[in-house]
């Protein structure tokens, strides 16, 4: 279905926004900037992409994933070049202090440290202002696009507040509803999350039907990638699936890629002459690894890269666009080498060839024995799936773990038993289910982007580009 | 026992080493160079510090431990203002991609890739010119100063070449044997390792008796901390244990710790009025993470802290001292956070209390109540090293668990019952008793630091320290 109509704007008032003294956190890493040969061109556009979950081990495994073995050095990974350094991602949390999305994005976007689950606010409840709320005051157009539902806790950092990251109907509202010099503060949303915003698709809420509203002032609508590609609407919402889109492997031709989701975007957005600012989130990154799935990992990487790719090639093109790329933590404690017999013996080894040898993530695999039944063959299906060179390598043992689980009808311990013959085989370690506190790197290239550089808090990406807004005045 | 005799230069025939074509490795990061508003003065001095097995995890895990909980933010460690970028490890090997600390630390001081094992040497058994032999080879002194044997892989690789890593007292051959214009190639040289210099200390090889030949050479020969201290010669052979040293915070009083090393070091080298070339290792970081020893690893990074910010200091106060600080790969897929049932209630911590509650190593209290044997008090030595807070906390279980080591007999399973019950607490994760393959991050500071800047790969670091050497002379 598309929506296009013409533009009935709802006066909607505002919730309010404290506002935050832009000018307190001016003179972070300047003096550095300063000794920069670099364009001093101000900043006209900024595009923000956050791997949600890249850690330190994601970036590597990725780069031994696209490793060209015929040759004595790693090519290297798009991020590689543009590393300037990285940043601590330690929450405000009364009762913990290994960060969580909504905690970290809200530092990011606000320059306020929170309680992880808190979206826009501090701990005390206290609304701040985002840097794509800033845009929007400043005349700038603004984007948000996820894998995620786009109301989950990275896009919601940024465009919305709430003190429940779980709260994602009312996050939907704000994104309708707080209104920045009487306009939508945000001009394109793409990803999932369709049960979120309309009431058919499963929102429980009320009867609003956001989509709706927001066709009824003039943005497009649009829920497949047919929809998304034929659209040239300025504002649009897409949404392609009810909750999170499928893994960037598991997706048929009707859902578009994170890249066709920044391409819309960036179409759009760039006809704005006062700019714009564009989140782009890898979301799944993240869901991989809290299932320590690195089929679906390196999936998602992979595509998350070639959004980046995508930003890069748009700002080489500007010359007045910033891009700055970093993550919100790392997650699963995902490492290359783990306590395998191998290891034991000095072998140190992280193999790829296991985890290309899937075309389809341990999910979907597991889900297609899952709904078959305890009768499943499956043998069958899992060869439909994985590549016959390596699964001549699993062993009968390896195998009848799936057989069991799928006799006992048991969905996870099927993708678990998936999950663990992969894992095993490419020597991939794991130590949670959750995230990790180590610190993540962190990437720029533009006009400013020498701002960026050393050991950040990842308070101070906001700082930064306050600051830079301020100045592009 | 101290000898320091006058010098009776023996001429030995240095090993052939090829020589590199300095001028190849020449170009790297000069561009971004010439930007940077920093000090344009020669590099008369270099100070390279190695944390083994100092991955992203275990330098945040420090930051952990070291931050002030009465503050929001976390203060940060002597290290973090450094962060100038990171390194890709990955060795040249023909059967595993995971570096081992040979490899890396071959990398690091020839520039040259090549397999798990080798001191010096590529795939093909041809032998590299280190920079500590360059420095030599232009009149600068030299240092290697480490917490493991001297002759261990990472210091080896600066001042030695053998095919394997394992022929330690070759390697200490090496050390004497192999002239630089007629002198010995390395003028300070303190650690551990005694037994591959003396036959009494337990060297196998044959009668040599390399501290006598070093005395006679006009060395200075010496065994502790107080002989150390009183010890003022030029030219000095330190080795404080058999082995490695112990722990940090399992060490007595006539052991020197790596500060007092470090101190000794710069107080000789700088004397030379052509600058000097000195390596620090932080060997133990890697021991202590290959038991997946949270107590040990901090234990470590603490002291390797300590002479970080003693290089720090010397290299403020003179002005034309490059310090360069990285790890040669991560050990042990340590992470902050991992699979308890806190994690599985979505509580994210690192708990730092546990691991401040010991105030000796897990190896040490095992040590003692193995050597006490079955009948030992396991509870009565468990108390005197943890902290009576804490230790009220373990469970009966995880004390049984020890008390059931003990009766076996069994000394590696009391170290782990003692080592899982604070990694338990703490939530600290292992995935593996080797090393891992994630990039790690590299620190500079003085003159040039900027050419380390970005994601490096760990072939630059000497290539970059050849071409300053080029262009100081």
């Amino acid at each position: 279905m598309v929506f296009n109509r013409a533009i009935t704007k709802k006066l909607v008032t505002a919730a309010v926004l404290s506002t935050v003294v832009v000018g307190s956190f001016a003179g972070l890493n300047q003096d550095s900037a300063k000794a920069e040969d670099e364009s001093a061109s101000k900043v006209k556009n900024v595009i923000f992409l956050i791997g949600d979950g890249m850690g330190p081990s994601t970036i590597a495994a990725h780069r031994y994933m696209i490793d060209d073995p015929s040759t004595k050095e790693m090519e290297g990974s798009e991020f590689d070049k543009y590393l300037v350094g990285m940043q601590t991602t330690y929450p405000d949390d009364p009762s913990q202090n290994i960060t969580d999305s909504a905690s970290a994005a809200t530092a990011m976007s606000s320059g306020y440290k929170t309680y992880n689950n808190a979206i826009g606010m501090d701990n005390d409840k206290k609304i701040y202002k985002t840097v794509l709320e800033q845009a929007k005051e400043n005349g700038k157009a603004t984007g948000l696009v996820a894998t995620s539902e786009i109301t989950h806790a990275t896009p919601a950092s940024y465009g919305a507040h709430d003190e429940s990251r779980k709260n994602m109907d009312a996050l939907a509202d704000d994104y309708y509803d707080e209104l920045i010099n009487g306009e939508h503060k945000i001009d394109v949303l793409l990803g999932g999350g369709a049960s979120n915003f309309i009431p058919e698709a499963g929102r429980k809420k009320d009867n609003r039907n956001l989509a709706e509203e927001f066709v009824n002032d003039g943005y497009s609508f649009v829920t497949n990638k047919e929809e998304l590609l034929n659209d040239t609407n300025g504002q649009i919402l897409g949404l392609f699936a009810n909750g999170g889109l499928p893994k960037a492997i598991d997706r048929d031709e009707t859902i578009p890629s994170l890249e066709d989701m920044t391409k819309a975007a960036l179409d759009r957005l760039s006809q704005d002459e006062d700019g714009f600012f564009l989140m782009i989130e890898g979301s799944q990154i993240d869901w991989a690894e809290h299932d320590n799935d690195i089929v679906a990992t390196m999936s998602e990487m992979a595509e998350f890269e070639r959004a980046f790719k995508m930003a890069i090639d748009f700002a080489e093109q500007d010359g007045e666009t910033l891009v700055v790329t970093t993550a919100d933590h790392a997650t699963g404690g995902l490492t290359l080498g783990a306590n395998t017999k191998a290891v034991a013996n000095g072998d140190y080894n992280f193999h790829v060839g296991p985890i290309k040898a899937f075309n389809k993530t341990p999910d979907y695999i597991s889900a297609e024995i899952f709904a078959t039944g305890a009768e499943a063959d499956v043998e069958a299906i899992m060869k439909k799936y994985i590549d016959t060179d390596f699964y001549s390598q699993i062993t009968a043992e390896e195998i009848q773990a799936v057989k069991d689980a799928a006799a006992a009808n048991n969905g996870t311990e099927i993708d678990n038993a998936i999950e663990a013959i992969v894992n095993e085989h490419s020597v991939t370690g794991w130590t949670t289910g959750g995230h990790t506190g180590e610190e993540v790197p962190v990437y720029a290239y533009g006009p400013e982007s020498s701002r960026f550089k050393g050991l950040l808090d990842n308070t101070d990406q906001a700082k930064i580009i306050f600051d830079l807004f301020e100045k592009a005045k």
